[in-house]
């Protein structure tokens, strides 16, 4: 199965969210990847559609933009 | 088990995001909530901290907002 990526960075609001996909949802179907430490990601975070973490990005490709921590603007910082 | 509670309003990022949802966690355990057509829920949503819609209540009672698509306040016109 195609796992779903959740997109952080760190912040109090993403690891909030993070606590509450991972009780929601099934840990093993989602990979978890924190910007701050692999900006390498960020290009590749942006081209999927994400403007802003934490975001979810499913197996079929759609975005859902959780509580509003950071825009990808600040992460490049 | 307590239910999550999804907040939408039918707007089509509600939509959207209803259906990514009901993908991702197992449907049964998600009890959708159409504020447009149940106004008289929008206090109950208010009081458990839902801001916009889409919205979902975990069963903690957290609240994760997705995508945004339209404010509390709009939906009371």
């Amino acid at each position: 199965m195609k796992k779903s990526v959740f997109y952080h960075a760190g912040c109090p609001v993403c690891v909030s969210a993070e606590h509450e996909i991972l009780e929601l949802m099934d840990p093993s179907s989602i990979e978890v990847v924190h910007l701050g430490e692999e900006k390498s990601k960020i290009e590749l975070a942006e081209k999927a559609g994400v403007k802003s973490v934490p975001a979810l990005v499913t197996p079929t490709g759609k975005v859902l933009h959780l509580n509003f921590g950071a825009s990808m603007a600040d992460l490049k910082n």
